[in-house]
């Protein structure tokens, strides 16, 4: 997601408590950093942080990271964090240092409305690319689990066959998740593409560590 | 499937020892009826045999059972079904009444190139409407376990939603099962379709019982 120019974005990320600006001297130990056990659960590409910030008010119990590589959009989703929330942090980094970020900590990975990358040349770019499978295999903590939501088909049927050859197996399943389900947390994108009734494709994926 | 008459199919019919007669009085007694304890799969809609005859010969561990509603078809396949073979026999039967011939003993069900039924006033016609859903339950001895192989991708989508929604979970998923996997075991028509490089859309997916 690219977002117009955030003037004062260094600031924004200076000055925040929610930005983790080492976040590699915390791999490996991410349930230190959050002081207590419970999973964790990562977005990566989170946007303006709608998604990831509506999770962590409804679960408590649940420690959230939100990933984006754009200073003017990690910008807009720092001053969105409501005061006090202590289950939420966001990384800003490019997400192909995940494994240099995390190691076996992770249970859950939200991959939302991600860059289709449509030329089969930049294939390998996409989240749901073998190349990344791979690294997310060294940062999950037992079984792996990827949800994803995607407006892009093509990039949805690459992701199920990519994850299907990788060994992941799919527990839900839908190709206009608005239509088949009640859906309360959401993205901002998502809210301006389905205000038209588009398809929203979804999938829920898991596979055995 | 339909196949132009075929001008002695009830002579065939008749004198087959491979076409079960009175399949609704064997309804919970396959196992019997095959003499072993050895895992019952059925093909529902087996069209002139080629799938289920290239199975039966390659797994002479697992009973199979074909079936086909029409005269014609099945009289074809009947004919193809060689000679000794132990482990298969033929039904010719509507799948509505798939529940009033197998109670729990079915352990795989084939679906290959059902009748895709495009108009939505008919899609509760497909095999992987709710309506069929709900008989397969019944059949099934232990976990429920389908799997599908298309040309239609409409029917694909229809299938993947409807068997999601009733629980089941996907363990292997090809948009184009000729591209992505080593395939030997195929239908007449598949043979005829995937020549000029046509995609086949395929899936295995399992439900707990």
């Amino acid at each position: 997601m690219r977002l117009r120019n955030v003037k004062n974005k260094q600031e924004i990320l200076d000055s925040s408590s929610y930005l983790v600006k080492d976040p590699y001297s915390w791999k490996g130990k991410w349930k230190e950093f959050f002081s207590n056990d419970h999973p964790i659960h990562i977005e990566i590409g989170m946007g303006k942080g709608q998604f990831i910030i509506g999770l962590a008010l409804a679960n408590p119990n649940i420690n959230y990271i939100g990933i984006e590589k754009y200073d003017s959009v990690i910008a807009r989703a720092l001053e969105k964090v409501p005061e006090g929330i202590s289950n939420l942090v966001m990384i800003r980094m490019n997400a192909l240092e995940i494994d240099q970020v995390f190691f076996q900590e992770v249970s859950h990975i939200y991959l939302n409305f991600s860059d289709p990358w449509p030329k089969k040349r930049h294939h390998f770019r996409r989240l749901t690319s073998k190349i990344f499978l791979e690294k997310y295999d060294s940062i999950f903590e037992h079984d792996c689990c990827i949800e994803m939501r995607t407006d892009n088909q093509e990039l949805y049927i690459y992701s199920l066959e990519s994850l299907s050859q990788y060994g992941y197996s799919f527990y839900d399943i839908s190709f206009h998740l608005h239509q088949d389900q009640d859906v309360s947390i959401t993205t901002e994108y998502e809210d301006r593409f389905t205000k038209d009734g588009n398809p929203i494709y979804y999938f829920l994926s898991k596979k055995k560590k």
